[in-house]
């Protein structure tokens, strides 16, 4: 039997435990505030943003939500990022990508104070991740840590293979899966015989954003199969990187799309928050 | 027949492409300066600083050398890297590890200016490399995928593994290897049934600082082995990681030790600092 990893009930939980520290921080005249700033009009970051806004408010966090017009230059732009970074009263800053083309996204998140990055993806942040000494940590990885854990899965000693290798989770995963003692792979489109390779994994992570590509070929039985992607196939129906179907009573435990790493991501947006909030 | 990988020569190839790219420097009236500084006595420190001083001249390079009395404090050594941030007529600076004990590590690494980081060891410059935009390169690596250069060995496709997950070497030879398209392997000592993923690289990378710990068993026949590895045997010989005399007529390529990476890293150290001087 497939244990299917539920993010949704975790991040519940995650959520009622960060309700009591930010009454606990209010309590001492402490709101955790967090900014999030969208420039210009993409439908789907209006709905990331409002999902982010609607769970900071869950947890006890102040969310300040900015939406700038899509003619707003860098300059323009930075200068607001320097106003909350000076702000002592704001806790943590999120600038929603994409950005408009006149505007270089490098050198926004560079613009954000390290100390209020909730992203964890400054250069400082990732630096402190990769050599073992995190202050932020990136809310996708972090989030399968904790899916992880919850699940008493034990990381140490295993092989740990990852799919993909993007900023957001595929090398961030990788840092954190060393730092937990795992020996890690880290294959990508370039890599030969995949299937080879991800079949020697005991943890599987897939992030490589093509809907229902790794089928049972790719899993030895009984993995821990964990599938971050969020994929429309042709009939329109929300899918994963992962072939669903091809794991049950395969591997030893998945999580599912929707309900398993999605819920988790934003859970550690805001527990990043909180703690930025209690270290001030 | 193993070819043996020249590091000794290659960095001498290295050394004389530097020594024309000073002299351009010069012509402008820029001189290439490293500021090197030693704190304390430490006989091996010496050792290093010296070899550092003898190459950077050699290069062209004004090698300024400051060694302070073990009992500086911090903020006498912080206030001196200050003072070289802001001096543009210093383009790299280096300072010599370990240090007392009354002088934190970390913070001196941060406070050298990412933009002078010959080492490459600042946070922000392995988040660079991590994010695969790198700004400066931690020698030894860099070192290791010139020689592999030199020889014409592809890395993208392959399978590298790494034993190790240091800082210096482990760590950021992954990521170096990640965004030159390889796939990546990280074992480390928590890693289970080593040689048999060990067994499985195409290019095996080595920098567990154990002496000849790496025998055939570790070793696919035909592949790239690469010996970070500098420690004294029981006679008292310098020995590397790997066992020599195991791979001959077993690996395809092997890095001697000495002669292998240790005079590269030394001659990327040099590169670095005429490329700040270059950016400068």
């Amino acid at each position: 039997m497939t244990v299917l990893l539920d993010g949704k009930k975790l991040a519940t939980t995650v959520r009622s435990k960060l309700k009591e520290r930010t009454a606990t921080l209010r309590a001492k005249g402490i709101i955790p505030r967090l900014v999030v700033i969208m420039v210009g009009d993409n439908s789907a970051s209006a709905v990331y943003v409002r999902n982010k806004k609607r769970a900071a408010t869950e947890v006890g966090i102040e969310a300040v939500d900015l939406h700038l017009p899509g003619t707003t230059s860098q300059d323009e732009l930075l200068a607001l990022i320097d106003q909350y970074n000076q702000d002592p009263k704001v806790h943590g800053i999120l600038v929603q990508l994409p950005l408009p083309q006149q505007i270089d996204e490098k050198v926004v998140t560079q613009a954000i104070s390290p100390l209020k990055d909730v992203d964890g993806f400054h250069p400082m942040n990732v630096g402190q991740l990769f050599m073992g000494t995190p202050q932020a940590f990136p809310c996708t990885p972090r989030g399968i840590m904790e899916l992880l854990a919850a699940y008493d899965i034990e990381v140490a000693g295993k092989n740990v293979v990852i799919m993909g290798r993007s900023n957001i989770v595929g090398r961030p995963m990788a840092a954190l899966m060393v730092n937990h003692d795992a020996t890690v792979t880290i294959t990508h489109s370039k890599t030969q015989n995949l299937a080879a390779i991800t079949r020697q994994a005991d943890i599987l992570v897939v992030a490589i954003g093509r809907g229902e590509f790794v089928t049972k070929d790719f899993v030895k039985p009984g993995a821990v199969v964990v599938d971050v992607g969020m994929n429309h196939n042709a009939e329109g129906k929300l899918v994963g990187d992962v072939k669903r179907d091809d794991m049950l009573d395969h591997a030893s435990y998945l999580t599912p799309v929707p309900g398993g790493v999605g819920p988790m991501t934003i859970a550690m947006l805001m527990q990043q928050t909180v703690e930025f909030a209690e270290r001030s």
